[in-house]
């Protein structure tokens, strides 16, 4: 069996594992104010500029979308993402369970413009202002939930909107790594805290056994996140568990590296699916694809690799998802190209 | 100055008004547990044929969806509401700052249809189980925000759809008089209770000081309800006053009087309207109007009347909104249509 | 019958209930943002001595505390209150419902005092930071739920120490009138603004249909409010209904004539109840009595007059409530008193 | 340096490491749905003798506590807990976060009695029904967190208590492999089943990296548990983590092994405290002591050993907590024995 269902179906990398085994029977002090934790953030403020950001590592993506979310706005503050967002959808209501609603907007490829936040923005605060919730954060992904990267002129121009209406900008980074590294991608890491309130750099699909890391540089949105984090049940008690990844992760970019072999090995399927004549459901440089096949490929498929069905197109063809990670290898490339 | 801005710029009307003055200085229990709530309770029951639902008397709309969408959902359950819906847009976020998602389908008309229901029902329940809120109860309100109303045969295949997919039917009935008096109506009261779990029987908008009904119909939804109202702050001290209101209200069934008298005027405005050949936004039968409106010819009705901007159309015209009531006059209506 | 079961179970004074029906048939603007509500809020500031105060009319006790601490308090802070303060017991969680939590501490007749404060507030900040919550609002009620009241120099200290410990000082004032005209008190209107940074003027236990006053006086906690009302279902539709009231309880300060007509009932009653021997629950200068009668004398006066059961004593004997309004007469009075 | 600050300090015995280490590449279904999973749930249904319990993996104690709390209870229905209780005090507020009142109860050496259960109950319900929170689930945990541990009588009285108030029992066993093997217990893992409607098998304090399993054995509490999971940022991607760890902890009776470890050097300690004439705060039989030393002792200690604060006691004694864990070692204890 080859795997292509997601990018967290294995452990972790061997250097984050190696890591882990090393330090295994050191005693630190607990919930993330020990010396790796410490370190880690030091390296994340090197790596991305910003060295008087707020760092926090928390274990999983929901969790930490809605700890930031909670800290940030007040009860009557709304998120605004694009209707394929994955707070919008994917984490059953975790948003809305701590009382903000998520507005939501049509997407262009996965990706929120300008003038659709514009819009959704003045429709909400044009009249009968306070019977309507006041947006205040946007919510983006990159690379987004259909695997499309934002560009540098496009996040700039949402950051700067944002400033304009008052919001702030939130960046859930899951699959950053694979952004960041992708064709035609031209964002560097330093770029994010300028244009970014915050923004989070994944490890669980990026070669961690989990977590992820919080980098809030708007200093308004910092005091006493540490509350917020305990309350939301994401402060692990071995917190150096998370310290000790990340530090893994970030030494030599090792973190880059993954998101750039998963990409490299995605980009040799969608060339192989394109030369094969299939039709894709979105365009992604990164290690999502998104193929429409015919059902009885799927049903042939099925025998020999793992993947998610995504969505029906018409009665003979369905859109499934194939992903790669830092552990797929190119022979499992190399077989579902044959099988396709 | 004539006033179309809304249903609830007036106090009570006089019957109303009369029988809180008349029993102003008896002493009584408080919290609705008084015989005035309790009489009211039965001439619900009476007139809706409903001998066994719950009857609760709360002080206003906003309240009463909140504190029912509290009481009858699970924590990842979701209300289903068309984009229009009075919960997915004007109540500030109220549902979600409970915890609940409200999912938003487009609307028709104002109006939700079986078929848009089934839609995001298996959306949400096809794959990715337990990701995704589990939508659980349907929000419609009749009248619509837009004015229109269901068809006994529309509200029937909603009821059934949501048997079919085990969710609850809440009817928000805000302007419920309004509606269930309007041209092309063929709903009767005694209808509801088969056909929603719960729907409420709006008083402030139908010439009560404040007020709203709650009537819940299915048994599974009753328990310790009353909690629910106290934590919400939605069980009003002196609670008799919400019983005094609605017996004058449903003695001789003054709330179809009254709706029908709205409904009257806002015909012969929307008859007038189409008579000098302006355009509609929605196309009501009930107590509020959608016209468009010559920029100007706006300017200048505002110097006599009052009335509600709704949305921009093209660079000449806008939609506004007219609002007839119960203490609306027909002299009110001619003003108007020789100002047109 | 004769009414000691509490104040609030009559209608409204004569003179609240005539503006009622005198400004009935006039149509303003809803939600507030009407001339009636302006001018009591201008009667408020004056009063109170507090001209840049924001001023907002709700219409019940439980929503208005828990509609204020909502927006005055991050998700991690929490309110500290006497073990028998309002909102730790009688609201049904109400705060708790919106996220916070309200950390008691044992009362002295019903009152807080500073050192019970520090105590709380350094177990909660000393050590494990972060894992506990974060004391932030002090509430108070002034009458207590026990009847008793604050002097200035108390007052004075709590706000103090609210200060020191950067918390705020929120005073319930749901029987405030009964409080200020109380013998003993020492505490001008136009005090509270100094010390608390929100206070509430209670109007429905004080001879209205309904209505509370919440005075904000620290402008930190101004911002966006009225998003926080509406959410919370606290927005009254027809919201002149609270500036007409308001308006005709303040007029010639007819708000401490009520409560000072009560609070002389009340002293009646008490003297009568310690000349004849009776013990006393708790020591009340204003309109709430807490006698301990035997359990026979209680049964007997079941048959004539309505009163609440407090706590059970011992075999013999329970604590009782008998509560004068500004409705109760000598008469009943004289009635009681000789059936006791 | 020696380490006696908690019981979380290091990794993860090298048994459930290897674990990880063994099955890192392997590639599973997500969020709990692998084989890995199964396996533990089958283990813990095998040995707590309860195969039809629903059986839960998480990543932290405090994320468990409000997991289970939110899905159990409805909005106005309240937990009950000793004032030393963990969610009490310890978790920054996380259950009332999610809107539920935790009521508080003086402990007994941290315990929790059936008549301290029944009179709250019955001040909550005796009268001013559904103006007070109704109480619905007792909060225990074994060991407590002053280190005592229930006997099979009084979880058994406590069982019995919560079933005639119908009330559900809760058991936080972040501590229970140490509590079923102190001196004096009693209680067997197959007793818990009977005797609670939930319970907590703790990991994180007992060898694993990270993780809790909670086991649901009442039925009623079972539907749609992983909606919540998934909200509350409980469902980990990698979910298999916590199943390979909880087979190694449970396989030949690890969990009670390193628990029985941890005792009996706890044991040595006190001990040699008692001999040395030195008071203890608590009595515990289980890994957490709490002597009072002198504050010298105390500042001369904290050179050579880790531990925590608890609480002053006079002006020349506090009270700290040594805590020993499966990883603690004989020489430390010598070390600390001879230090003290």
């Amino acid at each position: 069996m080859y795997h292509f269902r997601n990018d967290y179906s294995q452990g972790a990398h061997p250097r984050v594992l190696d890591a882990l085994v090393r330090t295994n029977l050191e005693s630190t002090a607990g919930y993330g104010e020990d010396e790796y934790c410490q370190a880690a953030a030091s390296m994340v403020k090197a790596r991305f500029q910003c060295p008087d950001a707020d760092i926090h590592f928390l274990v999983g993506g929901t969790q930490t979308n809605f700890t930031a979310i909670t800290a940030f706005l007040r009860p009557w503050e709304a998120a605004v993402a694009v209707d394929t967002g994955h707070i919008a959808v994917h984490e059953t209501g975790a948003v809305e369970a701590r009382g903000h609603k998520v507005i939501t907007v049509p997407h262009e490829e996965g990706k929120m413009t300008p003038s659709a936040l514009r819009k959704v923005y003045e429709e909400h605060t044009c009249c009968n202002w306070n019977h309507l919730v006041l947006p205040k954060l946007l919510y983006l992904s990159d690379s987004t939930e259909l695997g499309t990267i934002y560009t540098k002129e496009e996040l700039k121009a949402l950051s700067e909107t944002c400033r304009e209406l008052n919001m702030y900008l939130y960046l859930d980074g899951a699959r950053l790594a694979s952004a960041l590294t992708a064709p035609g991608n031209d964002i560097a890491p330093e770029d994010l805290p300028g244009y970014c309130d915050a923004f989070t750099i994944g490890g669980t699909k990026n070669g961690l056994l989990f977590g992820e890391c919080l980098v809030i540089t708007n200093p308004a949105l910092t005091e006493n996140f540490r509350f917020c984090l305990k309350q939301c049940g994401a402060m692990l008690a071995k917190g150096r568990l998370l310290g000790v990844q990340f530090s893994a992760l970030l030494e030599e970019d090792l973190w880059l590296q993954l998101g750039r072999h998963a990409n490299r090995l995605a980009q040799r399927l969608t060339q192989g699916l394109v030369e094969k004549g299939y039709a894709l459901y979105a365009h992604s440089p990164t290690n999502q694809l998104f193929p429409i096949l015919p059902k009885e490929k799927i049903e042939e498929l099925k025998r020999s690799f793992t993947f998610e069905f995504i969505a029906p197109v018409d009665e003979s063809y369905d859109a499934v998802r194939f992903v790669t990670a830092w552990g797929s290898t190119d022979e499992a490339v190399d077989a579902l190209l044959e099988a396709l």
